[in-house]
């Protein structure tokens, strides 16, 4: 299946991105036993928000978006700065990181899936390409900071919400549905599914 | 040395896909410490099934062979669960999970290198795709377990085993040998001599 | 921003992936506690040296340069074993190792940068694709060898070293200044500055 010519935006891969470092650096930023330094967590940030796109277009033989334009790095830097900022602010960010991560694998799980079928992936390896995007940054993050992965012990439904969005998003796609419908959809069953896994287990 | 137009059997590329899942299944569904959960030992099987083939695309700069079609995945899925349904049925695998390790190994040592050489790369790189091929799965497992990576360590033969078939592969196509009686060569050398630093070292 | 067509000449990369593998092999062979045998040391320095420079094709979606000529993986084999011989006949080579991390950071960064400006990579990626290029190498190290990444803890000015240089560089080149020139700056500057850490911090 061929979607006609489908851009993603820019202002939505930019948003994840933004997300996605923000929390990334607030994250590394609370692993104080890991001595990481101001840059280490800067670091950590900006490869959270641009992991999973990187790999997404790796997978697809692309040239990764954050070379196409200087935004992407500037936004992540940014967010990631944010991202230490409030961390000195406030004590309590624990509901908030987690939101944000609910959001961020939404928001790449929908636009890695729809990326990869506009170029005409297959639906199976399409929705790997969606997990891939939406888990991507938290890999390499774990490896980074030389963590178990999460995504891979247990009570971490994860892979499962982003693989459940993303399944959805590649049927609506192939019933006929619009794919700003399809991915908002998406966007909103990931989301529902990582905060419900939190709340519940 | 441009070979003439060759195309890997998709059915020899699936298999070692295959074996390769179900072996990396039953590795990490032993791993009873790292307190994985089922999905957590259904994707180490999928990566360790797809990664070196996924390694191997990124270095030629191709479109990875799994995003062509949707048969990498399912048939990578699909091992994977074989993979831990027969763990539970059996007790002894130990001797299974080895030698379908050194089956995999040559199975891809053979593909990766014959690719490289389709595609014109030199000997020297395309002996080391076939290496990268053969042991990269393992490594992406190992990495995202958190393990030492097994190649790197005393006693492993893993990459004398890889090195000595894809160079033997591609002396024979230098020597104008029949491709599919190189790779059979290749397959065959490689899981001698695995087996062979399993039993006598 | 797009450069003239312009070749990073061979003999500097080669010379870059040269003094990195043997740093590497150096580096690897020092760690007596991690039980690498001679292959896991060789590796590592391989790695060292071809680390950078693959994941900066990766990142502008070329052809790996290793991939395109026999020679990259036979100097950066040959500089592993010239390393792991050093290290049986000197004791004390720790400035040596040293000092040749920060000029290997620096080649890096210069070629990384003006390779990506030379594919019309802008401005910020550039920088991104020089300091991936710069510290490629050690990370993949790092993890490989199941070691907290250097670059991301305490002390360590890897990072702002390769950022300087490479941020040198891109302005260097927008005002107009020779490649050569402004390369060979980045280097100086690079070499410099991870020297400066080393010594006062």
């Amino acid at each position: 299946m061929t979607l006609a010519p489908f851009e993603i935006p820019l202002w939505a891969d930019l948003a994840a991105v933004g997300i996605g470092a923000l929390q990334g650096a607030m994250f590394a930023g609370r692993l104080k036993e890991r001595r990481l330094d101001l840059l280490g967590v800067a670091l950590i940030g900006i490869l959270v928000g641009l992991g999973g796109g990187l790999l997404r277009d790796i997978l697809l033989n692309q040239l990764p978006a954050a070379m196409k334009t200087n935004w992407y790095l500037v936004v992540a830097t940014l967010a990631a700065l944010l991202g230490m900022a409030l961390l000195r602010l406030f004590t309590r960010l624990n509901p908030l990181i987690i939101a944000l991560d609910a959001v961020t694998i939404g928001l790449f799980a929908a636009i890695g899936t729809t990326k990869a079928l506009a170029y005409g992936v297959p639906e199976v390896p399409a929705v790997f390409v969606g997990v891939v995007s939406a888990v991507g940054g938290s890999i390499l993050r774990d490896v980074s900071l030389n963590l178990p992965i999460a995504l891979m012990h247990v009570g971490s439904l994860y892979a499962v919400a982003a693989g459940a969005g993303t399944v959805l998003i590649t049927v609506l796609v192939a019933l006929g549905a619009n794919i700003t419908v399809a991915a908002t959809t998406c966007v909103i069953v990931t989301t529902l599914i990582r905060l419900g896994s939190v709340r519940f287990g």
